[in-house]
């Protein structure tokens, strides 16, 4: 049963908007009717993205940000953080299911939230009324979030590479004695515009750099979420990379315990775990674990070593899709009771 | 005064090689007039290097391995390990200076040799007539090696960019819980030949993923002389991991300290060791140390940064020069007595 | 009406069998049941391609070359050209729908195709019975190919971006003193193993070469369909280069006239006939031709702009989709009676 | 006799400018003792340019343009063309060497400038008295640009790569029915700041275009000096191409000849020029002709094949070297009675 279900995206115009558009063409629900961009209004799809130049967009144009949206319908918010702030609780008390993919409703502590983001949350008071959209995690709660009338807040790119990784983990961290998080992305994890990117050829080819270290909005967002899950209180570090490529995440995490673990149980965990997931895949060699297998796919690779009282972690996967928009159209299909992986296999 | 040494290199036809030729073109004292390598053998250099077609090389062609060397020069092994095992104590035992690139006689525990590098060594012996050639941590035992009949066991290029950052902080990494490394390395870390470095464009493009994990060559290398120069025994945890680049190896390094450190303190003693070696080059911040201003030098940038009980160094190279041939020309000025940057700044 | 048409692929361990396995994954009749490679023989798919784990391929082994095909499906050949060569006849005997993607049955010139492919063509008496298959300019003799019992030769990845582009221009390409091609292609290009593509990271990046000059096997196959087309005889020089870049060709072509033509009716001759063709994209400037607007499509984009008695024509399309993979299934489309570009869109 | 002449670059906070005080490091000769650049005013070199922390430049710190030069001394100018313009003749009627890299001087046309670079020349009759520095076409004129109180105007950087390679043909191209210029660079030949080099890396990663179509000012300055050099009218299309590389051009040149010339005769006529030429250099084939064997040295390498009455030479460059900065030297050592080639060498 294909029944139709339109949907919104606003603030289209740019990678993630461009992704969410392009896994919905195969999608046997999801249709896009009402996309927004400022800069782009008034534009077919394919004069924006060339590679959309697809029979089913081809009546569907860009509107403004501020155009009225058909009622009722499903909204995806890839808007700035601020927007985003205020637009969720909005469109949430019209009775809309929201898929929220900024960061303004993924942390619950209002002072971290501030020190992180750099700006007073107008409706703050809707953190307690939003849910982190990571399937592998929070599957039950994500199912009730529309029924619940809250608002589901989509992970970042980079906590979903930890936390996807370290779910099958949760149960067993608390007896971990630190984690150590090093993360590298391709220029697109920074999302804006599709032009740009943010990044220059010449500061970015042939190169490489930490940044933000120590200070990335993402940490306490998996600190939050991996505490919540894991019942402890995570003592983790963790430092994002730039790499010289267009797509995709690959995390290593060092997890170092209090005492020597039993490494065939940690790997038994994983691989169980992944093999009752759809979207986690449970590679035999940690060294199998890459890019170049995650890209376009909505895929978790994950890999694991341990050695004494360490273990590494691998993963990786699109930040585009698994970390951004697909995640999204995954957690959406939660919501309205649709199969999870609709849409989002290349079948 | 620039006094003439001719020097011989065995193995000239790989990456090493190549990198040994294009520094000492202005090197003011060393002049290679012995190069090898079975492959190019009767051919000029600028027929394998087109981009040293430069006439101070204009007569010198490549010989076969086994073509006598002359008497008393100076000799660069570019060598297999195997090979290196063999011939390095075979020169020294002829009276010449040996700077040794291979790993065969950069560790001294025979157990620990055969298991990493897979052979019985021949002449283990000369383990212990050897030195480790990082002069950030071993300058007094490099300059007397020549005058002892030691060979110079010049260091991987991991090991280079790991202890080169971490020597400032040597004397107080006792009090360290566990450190651990992720370090990324451009294709050419690999060594091999120049054509082809071991990886296909389509296997590297655009991916990224990370090797060996937990069981790495250069991880043993790290802890005996981190080991050694701390006097401490390190629990360290080595992830090497492959860029889409050509050149350059970041790492970056978490210090787990058993207490919280004096971040001002620690900050300070890396930096005035940086001002007192000629090449380590302190930078501000750690997002300031990239793969680009690094590359063709023989530098090493750090950065450093301290949250709790966390400390993280970053700190990169070129893996060619500080990490392989300018270290090696580094060794032999001091070895022979020479101003130790001789030849290896660009002026 | 999807009804279900079983396909074989033979030689589908390359990247060209992956590129057939991912569009068949959409296709709503098209559904390979027999795929075969050698290296590959008894390993499900998703083992040899990690991006192709899904649930429709979940039973899907590799079989070996040898192994008995279902009788009467139709057969994709991804062989070597000698082997294509032995096995059309034989599958087109059978009865089978055969789509060759070799450049066994591309030329009809006895003497050109052993001077440019280095062996005597064991059925060359097949070449008048195989119909080229660029349906921009022979789509009619596409359609009968199957009811005549004939071979489709599917085009070079460098003809179809060629000939695809100068398709409008062909009734008055007599008008021509020359035509100069310069053409620009990805690694992937080259075919071959999807892990290597033969091609070495060291060697392609931040490099750029042009190969074969004035001798690839393409010119003359350009060169016999064009000529065919237009009905003339092309003055026309070809000439490669390798891109360090994974997918996608861009072809320059510069139309030297015997006599200045009108700009404008050459501009519309293309328009108006990209218009009419489901694969063919005018861009109204020939600088918005470029690959990331065709990669991972079956679209040709195309430019043109005029001076005096001089025509550049600039196209772009990815090699391994309209270059080869999406191409055969655009054939076999049309073999079969089926919608052209049914599985061609990424709807 | 190594004597000092000090030397100013204005303009140097760019590629250009990072180049020439790069290579000057090296020059026996040459000493920058006043570098200009409004953004960069009052820093040192090495805060600008990391890879510049040398010995020699320590106390070398950017100025104001504004800023009075010291008296007498030698000129680049790494300006803009409007400020090139206006400042070259000013220099030079203060008796200095000028030698300006921008395109202010290069054309003789007054009506073919201001259609190119937009703008009304201020000083168009310094045209006149301006000499355009390829070595490889017109060193005597060089030699006494200064003595005759003229300014040398360097190439662009496409127009040397295509000169260089014709040069040697220049007696016979009055022959040539047309010549097709089909040019390929990596981003740095667009200039402007060392940071961003105008392109973002989405936009060119995995990407190629051409530019400019019929329409780049490089064309105008090819077709005049070929055409004096050869005393003919050429008819020649230039197409230039924007490549996924940071350094490198590489011209892909079709000469279609009247009749069909003796094709041994043409590649002795440039092999044996180049065997004159300090920095040309012949290869066998045209398919050794590559980027990576021409970066970062200023040779420009050159190959030739003929077949028929077409003939096909392949040439390559570092735009950032033979295409400007050390280009720039080769002319002020010839102007200043040096070595043509000191300082152009690794050695």
């Amino acid at each position: 049963m294909n029944s139709r279900i339109d949907v919104a995206i606003l603030g289209a115009g740019g990678l993630t908007g461009r992704e969410l558009l392009r896994w919905m063409l195969r999608h046997p629900n999801l249709h896009p009717v009402h996309i927004t961009s400022d800069q782009c209004a008034g534009q077919p799809v394919s004069a924006v993205f060339a590679e959309l130049d697809e029979p089913a967009y081809a009546s569907l144009r860009f509107s403004k940000h501020a155009d009225a949206l058909p009622s009722g319908i499903p909204v995806f918010l890839a808007t700035p953080n601020k927007d985003s702030a205020e637009l969720a609780p909005r469109f949430r008390e019209e009775g809309r299911a929201v898929v929220d993919l900024s960061g303004s409703f993924r942390l619950h502590d209002a002072s971290v939230f501030e020190k992180v983001y750099g700006f007073a949350h107008p409706h703050f008071d809707w953190a307690s009324k939003s849910v982190f959209g990571l399937p592998e995690m929070f599957r039950e709660e994500i199912r009730s979030v529309h029924s619940e009338g809250k608002i589901l807040a989509n992970p970042g790119c980079y906590p979903t590479s930890v936390l996807g990784a370290l779910a099958p983990l949760a149960p067993v961290l608390g007896k971990s004695s630190c984690i150590i998080v090093d993360a590298k992305s391709g220029v697109s994890g920074a999302g804006g515009r599709v032009e740009d990117a943010g990044f220059s050829f010449g500061g970015v080819y042939e190169n490489f750099r930490a940044y933000k270290i120590l200070k990335h909005q993402h940490e306490p967002e998996i600190v939050e979420h991996l505490g919540r899950a894991g019942q402890f209180t995570p003592d983790l570090v963790f430092t994002p990379h730039l790499l010289p490529t267009f797509r995709g995440i690959l995390s290593t995490i060092v997890i170092v315990w209090n005492d020597t673990p039993d490494a065939h149980l940690l790997e038994a965990m994983v691989r169980e775990h992944c093999e009752a997931e759809p979207f986690l895949r449970f590679r035999s060699t940690p060294e199998e674990v890459e890019l170049k297998r995650v890209q376009n796919t909505n895929f978790i690779d994950i890999g694991i070593r341990s050695r004494g009282n360490k273990t590494v972690v691998v993963s990786a996967l699109d930040n585009l899709v698994k970390g951004a928009a697909g995640q999204a159209i995954q957690n959406l299909n939660l919501m309205l009771g649709l199969p999870e992986t609709a849409g989002l296999l290349l079948q």
